[in-house]
């Protein structure tokens, strides 16, 4: 059984890393997919590629729509979609994964911090599981394919 | 041609009302629904109807679930879900809605300052139109139905 | 607004009718279906229309499917599926119902007394509420529809 | 033809076991999932990875959610879903994990010895085939996969 | 509850109106559909309208396309589809709507007498109930709507 | 039974008015919808209502978007769709309708002169009727819902 | 591109061996599925396996549904389906397969003698190619995965 | 992760070889399908394969049907669906190409010249992303499956 897990939300830590990385030394058969994590790419992607814009609105406009042929196939392909939620900025992208993910009836993980949980409590009462860090995320993984439990 | 439509978001300012009000103005043939918008309701409608909970967490959790059975119906009948993004606070429940809005193939409007332009691109990019204030909702709906324009 | 609320599962107590007097004595828009709840012509149907079977196997068969008809078409129309398991017996068609409302993605509310929580466990985490009485039932359609909560 | 086979239900004997053998025996290209049976395991899973909670509620709606990443993942991928009732306890999950294959259109095989009849004539009414031994399981897989008859 | 019911098949001889009549003596809530059973339009329907064809093929496919709009409307409109085989003919398009009908997971009805048992074994198998007669079927929507047995 | 009819395509002839007259004339039960049909309020809808645009590209795109919220109503409510090919112009949005109609399994009624029959055999091909005059069009609605033939 | 091939229908005549073989011999990259057509097993499998029934009725209820398990997958797993018509016999599940894939979406082609040209006239109409020789389909298949025609 | 790519609309350049060739250099892993694109095979497959016809309608129609077998299985099977508009004709079923992926919920990337902007507003308005060089599509795909940009 190999699970399908899509890693969308916060980019400005490696918890995408922690993951896979606690996934692979498990051995576990996870095929991951994530959104690009590269800031400036993932802003600047659609007038790189299909030329610049006057305005603000469609530069960013287009660079959003470039990178959502990627993140809806991740998202559309997922068993398990885990979001996490960081520290700072509005991180509306993630919430709307979420919303998405739970649409389309995809198993969803919850990953944030205590100081999130009042706003969040939507999104959470959506989710079959909510982590604080990367390593329950591991945890959850490891138990989801093999039973097993840590320690 | 009865247009539904689904008022998400912001619940501290009086949006909804100056939508319901022009669309009923301008005599269109529109059914409403949005979510309860009396806060504390909304907090407490889970433990004040299911019973006290011990932990913060499952206090919001229930009436999350509960808020979760008026939010999805109003989501998944309506023809139009317009979002509205306030100046302040986190705001997930509504992005969160407007993912479900887009998996759902639903017609999405987003309604926000332009401080949130670029924290809310894939929101917007996800959209059919991205507005500033109640009176273009209502300028849009009396198109959408009527085919008419404002002035 | 109209909610339909199909009305599955145990057949012994008059729950039903508690909860659309409650329902009516609030002025609710509220739509009921519920299976046939009459015990003797839910288990005789079949053979009472169709012709007797040598077997009891196949006496249950087709009673089960005619049944059918109306519980799928309860199911699938509704808004919200409240499920009641009661003290005794088996009840495994309530929890089968159940898992179609949760597929169907219809809000379920499970219904239940504390002695069953640990063997309803799977279904109550699909639920979007967990009550113990038909009066709560009441005051969540009343909050769903109206935004009030009780006393 | 791959046939992909989800075991549900009782977890107290080995019926999965003499499926999964007498399929290998017989050469048959069948994959099998299930739901966790280290029963153990399956209850604390939750509050093992999460973290603990002060009622059996909600440490039993941690697992059972946890759990239910595994258990969706494998009536969703799967073609066939055998589901066996033992002789003992509820097993409101076995009856919930057939309404969730019969939505999802699954082919349903339902597995009981002949005590349950009655009480399981809605399900056994939805499913494909009923069986009471396990090597009935593995002769209909046989015959499904390549047209042949017990001896 | 409004039952929605397609009547499907045989139009040779007046079992539509038999139904229809019995369910109106009762006083049900049902809405029925049917083909156009008038044989002529129905099998020059496609010329009269668009124009003459030099082939059988494409005189026969137009009518026939014409007719899917009407037939493919009643049965994705209908909660119950009724399929009567007659005595004579081949009467392929009854097992054609018998098949969209299971497919799109209506209630499926069969009608027919005894000489067609072993013929149409898959279709009985993919059907909530096999009636011989009209006044089986008015019994079993009688049934389904008001849960009283005849007699 | 109403037949609900989206009619999609050319807007420069009087071809609507035509069929919804002959219709209302046979005293038919449809619903028709339509995309906005007013040529300049079609092409500036969306700068007019949310601000101008300082390329054409995005002007155009505001104003498609906008008809968007029209054209899939119309489109996803309707039984049967209707496209009409004029003399002139690509009318790529009516062949992109046409698509979207297949694709949801709406009855498609195809209208166009002889000149077009090659260019159109891929959606010619998808149709359930090629018809040449909203005449015959009238004939079909009144054919599909009451069984007659004209003459 | 592997194309998956359900060859649903007539079992008395070795019309698949000469699809396979054709298209074995085309060196195409087709997955083959079939219904299980030794006649004996299908007609006997549901008793053989699952015990005797008294009435021929149940005996055959038995076996198609077995045989449904088979079939589905078969039909739900194709791109195509190729549905073959006999000379004989009513072949009532044919049209029931043929159903189901039109239901499904699948690319039907019906293969059928000049003789069944009129009483098949809304299967045919439902289908994209009607052919009447295996040959045909090799050749239609062979055309579809690499573009080529025959001679 | 795995991209498949379906390429359809316009036939008379090389803009296909220069997709697949600089997604080759580029070392990509996506696997691409496209419509028949021998201009005459095309036209004449129905004819050449299942007998003439009398008239170029019929004549267009089995080609334009057998034709759809292919592309119906690219759009259903593609994450991405490039459709270009070229300089000549009028590619209807570019357009219905468009439109079907559009319902499907594929990606869609619209190729055209500047000239097609405002007759393609519609179908732009739909897509996810609008390009007018096979270069700029070849980095598309490269940024979404590696998330680096061109220079």
């Amino acid at each position: 059984m190999t699970l399908s897990v899509y890693l969308s939300g916060e980019i400005h830590t490696n918890w995408r890393d922690e993951i896979m990385a606690g996934c692979a030394d498990a051995g576990l058969d996870v095929a991951f997919s994530a959104p690009v994590t590269d800031h400036d790419a993932s802003d600047d992607c659609g007038v790189a590629i299909l030329g610049t814009e006057p305005t603000k609105f469609w530069h960013d406009h287009k660079s959003a729509k470039l990178n959502a042929i990627r993140t809806r196939k991740g998202i559309m392909d997922a068993d398990v979609v885990v979001v996490r939620f960081g520290e700072k900025y509005k991180q509306w992208n993630a919430a709307f994964d979420a919303g998405m993910a739970a649409a389309l009836n995809k198993s969803l993980i919850v990953l944030h911090g205590p100081d999130h949980q009042h706003a969040l409590k939507e999104v959470d009462a959506a989710a079959l599981a909510v982590a604080e860090t990367p390593l329950q995320v591991v945890q959850m993984l490891t138990y989801v394919q093999r039973g097993t439990l840590p320690g």
